[in-house]
């Protein structure tokens, strides 16, 4: 039984996430998942496969935290040293467990090909350590104790990761861990809205110590706010919580497009869905970025009827009927076209809306008068077509492009259902 | 001057990173640079903003490390706490520093704004810090000595990270340490090949103290190999690491897509222009995604025309000149409308090779007989018209859309430029 496990830390193993060919996106959802437990963690590291410096951060860790939480090296290959690192770290040997090897054996069946001899290494733990069932994948997982703290060694393919984490290791720790201070969270996103102003318009809720805290994270456009209140009893946590979300969601509305999810396309279907719109793109320099965004949504065929890529000029006169003169007059980066793309894809679709994005994205193709990070995007609707320049200057192409597919997914969200821009701050975000 | 400074460690600092509501992606960034220098990142830590645990940890580290880079906690707002933290672990005072002040009311003059008063939080260091300059933020860097290691603070926004890095850092680095021994890298990138079936036939090559060594990583079809050999001189860790490269280049030809890149559609791009060919996508479940990766790389509009995202039926029928009866005998999701949408796509934009997807994502709209994770590939060219059924099954909607653009790039690799398939390895994949 461990008592009073309110912090932890995670422990993410593998050359290929020191070196940064990879990135480490377990911790993070272990820490999300956890926090909704009212457990913080506290440290993450990452380290390579390197047995020894491995076990020691893990006699490290478990000193400190009563939970200690591990991803990767699980693997079959020979530098997946978890296993061997942990029991060196709990100072026991290896031992192969038999329904682990049948597990494994039953899986390279089902593949109808035989079982690799180096795959046997994934059925070997520390002696005294509890085996947890991998439902998605041939690495199994474990708990051991180490010092004071357990050990949770979960696989590195978040997928397999994820499927022990629900299925084994929170259940788990929800039955042994006792009770601490109740935590409540919510969450909004806003776009339109740069970070410091946000900053500054909310002041001391944002200082350490202050409770319930703001915390504001800014990514490509959005503001993510997170809104946290400990109390001693869950109830007074909650109405915390919401008492100091709801003042937010009041003073910050014109920017405010969820309390529920940050991907800014979740709020363009439901805004699409509730006023029973359907809509379609038409994209250049985005090349179905933004058709990718909103079929990411499950459901999404109910709203999105199509989306064009007309990367070329030509294409852009056959698939939208952008008029040849028109492209020759203002350029195929122009208010002009856009608003002919986005009229085009309207007409052809029979969409109540279109949005479109032409624009440079860079490496070349700039001009003194249109340099590379000018965008150009048009929104057409029954009550006419408004456009909108914008100037993502000294970026590369990638975060170019990833401006535009955020500027045109707004625009969209607001034709939709959302609040006027208010005048200046949106307009100035190209400078940040 | 710092000798033999082989061995470094990062420390990412953010409540959003330890929270799990961002990844942090700039450790593994500057290991990737540090390790052309022949510097090795042992360990990653990410912490949340506490000023006490994250001047421990600084601590700790500059006593393990000579060099310790951190990044994050730069900004203007009271959770930004780095500069604090570094003052007390190098246990100086923090003292203004007048040219950033400068230089921050600068930038929000030409902001045309007032500064917010909180902002001037960013000029002020450590008493003795070396400063380094923000080419493209507000947030400066620095350099203090924290024991007996060098101490970096650079900014959390990744682009502001790297133009410090880039400019500052590295330059700084490279004039200051020592030569230690000579590292080289060779990295190769294969599709179509399961990691185990890799892993067993290398063998030995992987074990750890080899020299070379070799190490994969796989993702979404994807196997990431690299070589590293360390010599004492670079013309002999040079030779080592191309003969070692070579031979697995050999060894796995049929898989090998790019020996510098790893994103597969760049290998397409190359391909595509090799030949002297031009192509379209005619997208359904991954809903502009295959256009969206190919128009990632500069100079694709020398060889993608056009992409249509046909989610609805009658945008197949329209757009694509799908027969309505053949999608009412065979059904949307069906080798057949895959060529069909193929087909009608090369004839529409004139392209030489034209490649189609139609799948369903889930989670809703399986059946017994076509599941969640069917989905159905279509290859036109002159030479015909061939389609591919694949099943991802178990996995969530976003998963079975990563890997259907996976493999449609494979297949319009493949047909451009890559050798056939191996009849056995990649048919099984879904298995995995």
């Amino acid at each position: 039984m461990i008592h009073d496990a309110r912090r932890a830390a995670t422990l993410a193993i593998g050359n290929e996430l020191i070196e940064g060919r990879h990135v480490d996106t377990n911790s993070g959802e272990i820490a999300a998942r956890l926090a909704e437990l009212g457990i913080e963690v506290a440290e993450t590291v990452v380290v390579g496969d390197e047995r020894a410096r491995v076990e020691r951060l893990m006699r490290e860790l478990c000193a400190e935290f009563p939970i200690v939480i591990a991803t990767g090296g699980l693997g079959p290959t020979l530098d997946d040293l978890t296993r061997e690192a942990a029991a060196d770290a709990a100072g026991v040997p290896l031992e192969l467990h038999g329904p682990s090897l049948d597990h494994l054996r039953t899986i390279w069946a089902q593949r109808e090909r035989p079982m690799p001899a180096t795959n046997e290494r994934q059925a070997h733990f520390p002696v005294g350590a509890q085996i947890m069932a991998n439902p998605v994948g041939t690495a199994p997982g474990f708990r051991v104790w180490v010092g004071g703290g357990v050990l949770a060694a979960l696989p590195g393919p978040p997928r397999e990761m994820r499927a022990m984490l629900e299925g084994e290791l929170l259940p788990w720790i929800r039955a042994t861990c006792g009770q601490g201070p109740a935590i409540a969270v919510r969450s909004l996103y806003l776009c339109g809205l740069p970070e410091s102003q946000f900053a500054e318009d909310v002041g001391p809720w944002m200082a350490r110590g202050e409770n319930p805290r703001v915390d504001v994270t800014a990514h490509m456009g959005v503001l993510s706010v997170k809104v946290v209140a400990r109390q001693t009893s869950r109830s007074a946590a909650e109405a915390a919580v919401e008492a100091r979300a709801l003042e937010l969601a009041q003073r910050f509305a014109p920017f405010l497009y969820s309390r529920e999810h940050p991907a800014l396309e979740r709020a363009l279907f439901e805004a699409l869905r509730a006023r029973g719109w359907r809509m379609a793109f038409a994209e250049s320099c985005t090349g179905g970025a933004l058709a990718e965004r909103i079929t990411r949504v499950p459901g999404s065929s109910s709203v999105f009827l199509e989306g064009w890529v007309t990367y070329s000029n030509g294409a852009k006169i056959r698939r939208l009927g952008v008029p040849a003169a028109l492209l020759e007059a203002h350029g195929a980066v122009s208010r002009e076209t856009a608003a002919a793309m986005a009229e085009g894809a309207r007409a052809e679709s029979g969409a109540d809306l279109a949005v479109s994005v032409t624009g440079i994205a860079g490496p070349d193709g700039g001009s003194l008068e249109k340099p590379v990070g000018l965008v150009c995007f048009g929104v057409a609707t029954a009550q006419g077509t408004q456009t909108l320049e914008r100037r993502y200057l000294r970026h590369g192409r990638d975060a170019v492009r990833a401006f535009a597919v955020h500027t045109g997914l707004e625009l969209a969200w607001r034709a939709v259902a959302g609040p006027p821009a208010p005048p200046d701050s949106s307009a100035r975000r190209e400078l940040r």
